[in-house]
């Protein structure tokens, strides 16, 4: 018998069909083609080839566009939207548009092609949430921006055109309707709880076990009970925020680990597939533009958040034409999968240093 | 400059950004490919190889299970939901679940392998499409049913596992996500003008053409205004209707010529693409169930209609993550295209016959 879950965040129904057939025949276990990075524009010493960059870290005295950097921030050549211009809302008979002002930027996360974020040291993914905070809080200032999303595609099976380690900012006029959809649930479970919706899963799932991929003393990443696709993962700080750029630099240790520790159990587990992950923080704009209620704040109700896709099942086409999934994997043997995967990998590197472990995809060894 | 618009349907945005790049690279033009049916178990004469027919369009004396039939219902031997039992709803802490209850069927809507439907005679698109409403209707008397949802698969790049022609009926005991916001948009929009949203976009789209793709008497299809993919289709009856399955015989005749030739038109202009199509019908139990509002029912303010997906872009998986889309080709584009490989079919077989017709895909001519 299948069973129907409720997702408290969406309100979407998915169902759980495990017995539609055996697991693995429903799988596309393709792992991500990388392409040699002979004419990658975001390799270190081409900086010449991608447009002027936005900001990099870099050491003290080093110019821009030079190399030497560690992390670097350039618009993206293709930009989807772009920040000069005014918004020129206006109407089209009874239908709405406006200019696509916005900001699309490329965080190139290393000048090396060949590094895998799976396998990153913890300084070097702390280097890349850094970068994130910083373009995240210098968008923020702008005040026709009213939502920011970081994602990062990884392998062409997710989306992405260019093999080289790097994520995804765009800066929007607009709150995007999901995200609308979260801010109202977390609003109306505050209503009714006068509790955070976030908190109180956390809470739950923290306690239950079974759907926890890996924890440390700040965050938690779990398969959530209603998980749409096989395998997709959250990753919540423990402690209640609503903004992700407010993450403390304390807290930015533990947020690297628990990333790279995550990511690096699904590559292990799923042969290294490409996935798509997306960070959910609060939009700048949301309490009083979205939802006008004086007795609750975006700061009380709404928690920010990570969620991973790796894409391993064919969507059909009528799963994103009605929000209405089948899911042929429980979240909870997800999360079996998943752990047993870390582990085992984590023992063959404690037995025999990081050399012993498998030898694709690129590793880097397990941060500590 | 790109262009945010708005779904006033589903209220999302998307970013049509067409300068991103030539639109023909972000393209996955690969024509399906269909396999000989050498085991296929819905072909003619192999009916004892699936489970027992629900029922079938035979000719009268014609014993189930046997050969002879033109349309065939039977269960879904992988069905993600059953039709035995009850719903059970139960919590698991704070979360919500129930019983896989439900009906999953095929249409088999030919016994012949190769039909294809984009070239189906009109004769045998109306007799698939009353197979449709009698199922619908069948269903429509389990009280324990909240949705019913008719969708094809075609191509295995669309999540189509078997080749020979056949759709898909999924009854639901909750209403999905999206056909909420649908409802909720429709019964705002009445609120505010008393009209159906659904009349007022048919209104503005016939009248203004850019964005027409084929247009009957009854039926008209159009790329609507904030087109999430690229060649994103909608069929909607002409008269306002809010069910599906009631469509009288007399319009059907129109519904079959209108489906065709749109599927025919995006055939031709996008060398056979696989796609989906959903029929979007009213809930049954909407009025009372989700809305509760006295003033106005699911009769007044909902519009049935069709909503067609070619695949022929790679969706990153952040656009299904998070609601926003961001499409490379303007709707007004798409509809100039389809049009236009519409007429060039068209000419071809009004000047030479079918047999002129490009070979692949199938031809089975022109209906008329």
């Amino acid at each position: 018998m299948s069973v129907l879950r409720k997702d408290p965040v969406s309100n979407g129904w998915v169902i759980l069909a495990e017995e539609r057939r055996a697991w693995q025949s429903d799988f596309i276990l393709q792992p991500v083609v990388r392409q040699p990075g002979d004419n990658c524009p975001f390799c270190g010493g081409r900086e010449s080839e991608t447009p002027p960059e936005i900001t990099a870290f870099r050491p003290p005295g080093s110019l821009p566009d030079t190399p030497g950097w560690s992390v670097r921030t350039i618009p993206n050549k293709y930009a989807a939207l772009h920040i000069e211009g005014s918004l020129d809302r206006r109407g089209e008979g009874m239908f709405d548009q406006m200019n696509g002002i916005g900001a699309h930027e490329i965080i190139v996360e290393m000048p090396e092609h060949d590094g895998h974020m799976a396998y990153y040291s913890r300084h070097k993914m702390e280097e890349v949430l850094a970068m994130y905070i910083a373009r995240y809080r210098d968008l923020l200032n702008d005040p026709r921006m009213r939502y920011i999303q970081i994602f990062r595609n990884y392998g062409t099976g997710a989306g992405a055109s260019l093999d080289h380690p790097h994520s995804q900012l765009i800066a929007l006029p607009i709150t995007p309707r999901w995200v609308k959809e979260e801010l109202m649930s977390a609003l109306n479970y505050y209503r009714l709880k006068e509790r955070c919706l976030f908190c109180d899963i956390v809470a739950q799932e923290t306690r239950d076990r079974r759907r926890v991929v890996f924890e440390n003393d700040g965050f938690v990443s779990i398969e959530p009970f209603a998980s749409k696709f096989p395998f997709e993962t959250w990753l919540f700080p423990k402690e209640h925020l609503h903004d992700f750029s407010m993450t403390s630099e304390d807290q930015l240790d533990d947020l690297a680990q628990a990333l790279q520790r995550t990511l690096l159990a699904i590559s292990q587990c799923l042969n290294d597939p490409p996935l798509n992950f997306i960070i959910h923080s609060a939009p700048r704009l949301a309490d009083y533009d979205l939802r006008r209620v004086p007795d609750v704040t975006i700061e009380q109700d709404y928690h920010w958040h990570i969620e991973i896709f790796p894409r391993v099942t064919r969507i059909a086409g009528f799963e994103w034409g009605t929000g209405f999934y089948i899911n042929p994997l429980s979240p909870e043997k997800a999360a079996e999968e998943l752990r047993r995967a870390f582990d085992a990998y984590s023992s063959q590197i404690l037995r025999a240093g990081p050399s012993a472990a498998k030898p694709s995809p690129p590793q880097q060894g397990l941060t500590e």
